[in-house]
């Protein structure tokens, strides 16, 4: 019977989140009865996504859920083994006691670092993937636009797009992140989007016109690539940033579409979940052979977990932000 | 070598086009020499379309273009006989000689009236068939929303729906227009967008929401859709004529794209021209059958064509406006 550390939130942040809004609290979890596993967590992920739950969705004095990899320690279900790895929402604690709801095996890539599960091989990775390939039907050597281009879905993304031959434009906010994308990506040309115009960048940045848009921002950046989308375009449309303050995303040239013929979608993962094999067999040979580049943050310790998730929310992060809770 | 009467536009309308803008001109029409054919015009469409191009886009002092249904009359080319029924673009005169350019010959339905190539079983018909079954991908039994649908394309779609057994809804902007719709097409609710607020009448006439939107008017029209589609939905944008006057078609809550995993696409007939055989034999089967209503408002004679035209901008038509040039 381990005993296992987790964070629970205990009182709603105003603004910032603060270090007092959190505790570390240690406790027994029990060991696997039938039919039950218990698990490891080995890696965390801290999300963007959780901060609007702290303040309606998640429960005081509980522990907190998020993104996590963990391993079977021990196992009275007949699927898993000790040893397997399991992906699951159970982050911000170090052990938990599960029966085989919430947990999905994952395919081992031992010649790769674990941290790669968490993003480019994990779900942002596969959101990105059939997203441009299954939704956005992107073909060799396209005119191609990624906004947040250094962000986890976009930058897999555009990567893919390099990958097959495609002229690639991304965006993205800062000078830093403008600089990876053109010098470790690769990409064709990046936009700063916080000192140019972004539909006078685009426009120049995009000659041959645009085949594919990979939108995860909408709003002027939509409006921009509005105007450039070549004949029968697509626009997959993974998210609308732009939009979640105001919960609105107004667009104003939609029309474009029709003189066009282009193709919105929005979209989820679940959206082709049969490509899920096909994915992890390219993702993980890209990134074996050094094609598919990342950035990340790693903390370690769950004691850091908390400080984790309000340095992201300052920003401190590069690329993923992760905490290992254990090797 | 006949006498044609032709259309000329003399001088450029300001605001609504008058009689005194046009002439009817006699002209002499060579025989038709090797490679050509002599057309007599049977038929000639009046759309909507044509006003902006006599402002621009028109010549002054020639024959004016449109939508026309000829038969060959004289044949020095070899894949044209004498009889052969043929669509062209040069409407507004009686006779032409022809290469085949811009010529399509069509395939003859003597059980069904000659009209009926004009609307339902032509390039509106066709647009509207592909529309909602290619582009949309209706499905039988699906929840269906089409504006506009008492429109030449409109009410092709709306019924094409019902014949799927679909639970249709349509807007229109008339008493007469609804109750069309309502008597005699049989849709399962009709909106008169003028009197009641858009939103608030889609939500209560679509209580399952709504699978396929068939868009002909962006606008208010595509919010109150988009607050409506169900997961999966497909939204094919045929026209934004709300958007036509500004030249903008704004839209505040494209975001529901994402969280609804829903599909805009704007297209024109091109994109399916490999259905056009399956149209064919539907649309014949259905206006056969007398499963596909249409309405129109036929003037006789060249000499009442520019008054046509005129009274179409003035709402005179019922339906699809056509001028009969000869039996």
């Amino acid at each position: 019977m381990p005993k296992s550390r987790e964070v629970h939130l205990i009182q709603r942040p105003t603004g910032e989140p603060k270090p007092e809004d959190f505790a570390l609290i240690e406790r027994d979890v029990p060991d696997a009865a039938d039919g039950q596993v218990l698990v490891q967590n080995l890696l965390m992920s801290v999300d963007p996504a959780m901060r609007p739950r702290l303040t309606a969705g998640q429960a005081l004095n509980e522990a907190m859920g998020g993104g996590a990899l963990g391993r079977v320690v021990q196992s009275k279900h007949p699927d898993f083994s000790v040893g397997d790895l399991v992906s699951n929402r159970l982050g911000f604690r170090e052990y938990f006691v599960s029966d085989e709801k919430g947990l999905s095996k994952l395919t081992p890539q031992p010649d790769l670092p674990l941290t790669v599960h968490m993003h480019a091989l994990g779900g942002t990775g596969f959101t990105a993937y059939g997203g441009i390939l299954h939704i956005g039907q992107l073909k060799e050597g396209e005119q191609v636009f990624v906004s947040t281009a250094a962000g986890a879905v976009g930058s897999v993304a555009a990567q893919i797009a390099k990958i097959k031959n495609c002229y690639v434009v991304g965006s993205t906010g800062s000078d830093d992140k403008v600089a990876w994308l053109k010098d470790e990506v690769g990409l064709d040309a990046v936009i700063n989007y916080k000192k140019e115009p972004i539909r006078k960048a685009v426009e120049a940045a995009t000659p041959k016109g645009i085949d594919v848009y990979f939108d995860n921002v909408g709003g002027e950046h939509l409006e921009a690539a509005l105007r450039r989308m070549n004949t029968l375009g697509r626009i997959p449309v993974c998210g609308f940033i732009s939009g979640y303050n105001s919960g609105h995303s107004t667009v104003s040239n939609l029309s474009n579409i029709i003189y066009s013929r282009v193709m919105l979608r929005g979209f989820v993962a679940t959206d082709f979940l049969h490509m899920r094999a096909d994915f992890e067999r390219d993702m993980a040979g890209w990134l074996r052979e050094g094609k598919m580049k990342y950035q990340e943050t790693v903390r370690d310790g769950i004691e850091n977990a908390a400080g984790a998730l309000i340095g992201l929310m300052r920003g401190e992060n590069t690329g993923k932000m992760l905490v290992r809770l254990a090797e």
